[in-house]
């Protein structure tokens, strides 16, 4: 640890976060504020995080000695991914380490099979789905369901890795998906008529708040745009959306943010598609549009402090993702973007452009959606180089 | 540089600042939206802004060699104080380095009988004043100004010290004050009704913004309480202040945020008292109460990209200053006063405790100015051990 403890004032709270992207990035600006040390464990000097957090030794999250070593001296761990295994969660909790989520809660987030089979126990409505040793059970799980099928590992995948379509019997995908080797989860694939995310933030005394519930826009399996709130959904409707990720939250025993993504299908059903624990790219949106931020309210939940209100500051909220594009320099557009919108917010993750890349966000904020949204996707737009006024 | 630049994604601009106290910590939070790299010069490894920038040298700045190491390789050299001398600045300008605020202008912030004589010059209200290089001179300019008679330090002062009141021509305060060595500025003791704060951000290009003009309370020079905007400032005398600051920024070719501390007198007149080129304990209110903060504004400004806008988010927000007293661990209230007030936004420092040390402010936001201020109130008295409940 850079920091030994008894250096830093009275009571400083040491939080190490395993892993360095731009999920610890942003949790930084929180902890600035509450006087709480981030030390994370990165995956190498020039990481997003690395770059902006003093305390940032490098080491692999899958190697159990680098981690405990990381974690001693830490009052909390947590995560920026979800890829640290099970078991070596459960040797730090064996060592007296405070790890949260802990790992009865973050398997969930983990293996796919094992978050079907509990949101079926506490009553969750999902897909229909069933694991799939082999090809034949896909097929038998299609007899009932019908085709298409989404096919996806149970372990490993995201932002639209690990995910396979089978239309058909003889479709490729059914191959392609047991050549990973690992177990597969098949599912109906919903005819949704957009996908909505509801966050919720829980501490270990129990505390929990939810967000507004967002709609979110995937392109190709990554989230691209998210509005705050759901346009047109009814307060019922949000409402059941919360209590689904409140419910899931309790029973599953998440501390810090959990974020359940949900399609909303065209007869006016809620299933949840996807976990996560952790500040999640569907909450960017509440760093500049909420009272409290989804990473300062994950930090005052794995601490154990009192929540801050999710409330939204303004009647929208639209948040674009800033993907990888033909331009390397992210901060040649800001002249054109800041001048044309000096009320957008940017945030730029320190990281070297790539074609499809997460390398920033943009946020806007005001009453009215449709200006809201244009200023918002003309913004991302111009950073990536998809536009050129 | 912990980073080299050629490390850094491609156009990331590195911004040294020279101080690492908490303003250069709160700047951070900036910088990482902005994907700027902040380097800081700090005092020691476990200063405020050290304990939350990965590239923080320990340096003196008021050594030259120091401070030219610490700025090669930065893309600009700003300030988290007004301490580095105007020479030293202008080495590092011949260097090729880029200063912002510049040295010339930097001087009217650190030299106050400098900044007196230009602020006559360009027709900005200032108390009558007279420097004084003898006890006797004093005395005269008590003859026409009459008594009491402030007198300070024309460099050095900060937070009510090197300030004395004179109130006749024995009083031991004319002693005291020369007896520092170094020149006395007399000023006639205002009476005002208030003090006012008009903030203002100014790039090299000279595009400017102004944010609402705020009301400050000081007790013993030092602030502790800001609310925004300034309750009952007619619209004509707001737009007044904010002109007075603009005037000034421009004629001195500020670089960055401009803080104008004013006396709002009890016939209406509006008399500047002191400058401050740098974030500002009465900007503080802006992180969570304005569209764009001062500390995204100044780097903004500094690296001469378009400015946000200014406008406040509420109706109104209060900022108190927690100032150290009996608590040692400012941690342990924060249970108390989030729990009461789920949107209050607390910030802390890094600092340890000593008595009347800034450790941190909390910031408070709403539509009755009452209630706003009251929660601020509670919440900083309640983390310094001022009250129980």
């Amino acid at each position: 640890m850079r920091f030994a403890r008894e250096e830093l004032p009275t009571g400083t709270p040491v939080v190490g976060v395993v892993g360095g992207g731009q999920l610890a990035r942003m949790m930084q600006q929180a902890a600035i504020a509450l006087g709480v040390q981030l030390r994370v464990l990165a995956e190498d000097e020039l990481v997003s995080a690395a770059q902006v957090i003093a305390d940032a030794p490098v080491g692999d999250y899958r190697h159990a000695e680098a981690v405990r070593r990381f974690a001693a001296g830490c009052d909390v761990v947590t995560f920026d991914h979800e890829h640290v295994p099970t078991g070596l969660l459960h040797t730090l909790e064996a060592d007296g380490v405070a790890v949260r989520p802990g790992p009865d809660a973050l398997v969930h987030a983990q293996d796919k099979s094992v978050m079907r089979a509990r949101l079926d126990e506490i009553g969750a409505p999902s897909p229909a789905h069933a694991l799939a040793a082999t090809p034949a059970d896909v097929i038998a799980f299609a007899e009932k369901a019908g085709f298409p099928v989404v096919l996806k590992t149970t372990r490993g995948g995201y932002d639209g890795k690990g995910v396979w379509f089978a239309k058909g019997p003889d479709d490729i995908a059914i191959d392609q998906a047991f050549a990973t080797g690992v177990p597969i989860l098949a599912e109906e694939k919903v005819d949704f008529v957009r996908e909505l995310s509801a966050l919720v933030a829980r501490s270990p005394h129990g505390q929990a708040v939810a967000y507004p519930v967002v709609e979110s826009v995937q392109d190709d399996g990554i989230c691209v745009e998210v509005t705050a709130p759901a346009p047109g959904l009814s307060t019922a409707a949000a409402t059941r959306a919360q209590q689904i990720a409140l419910t899931i939250a309790g029973e599953l025993g998440v501390t810090g943010v959990l974020a359940v993504e949900m399609f909303e299908t065209r007869d006016g059903r809620l299933l949840v598609n996807e976990l996560a624990m952790r500040p999640h790219n569907t909450g960017h949106w509440t760093i500049d549009g909420a009272v409290t931020s989804q990473f300062e309210n994950h930090l005052r939940a794995v601490l154990d402090l009192p929540l801050g209100a999710p409330t939204a500051r303004a009647s929208y909220t639209v948040m674009e993702n800033v993907l990888g594009g033909d331009v390397a320099d992210m901060h040649k557009g800001l002249l054109h973007v800041m001048a044309r919108d000096p009320e957008l917010k940017v945030h730029l993750y320190g990281k070297p452009v790539r074609p499809g890349r997460k390398v920033g966000h943009v946020t806007a904020y005001g009453e009215e959606l449709e200006q809201v949204r244009e200023r918002a996707r003309h913004a991302a737009a111009y950073l990536t180089g998809t536009i050129d006024e």
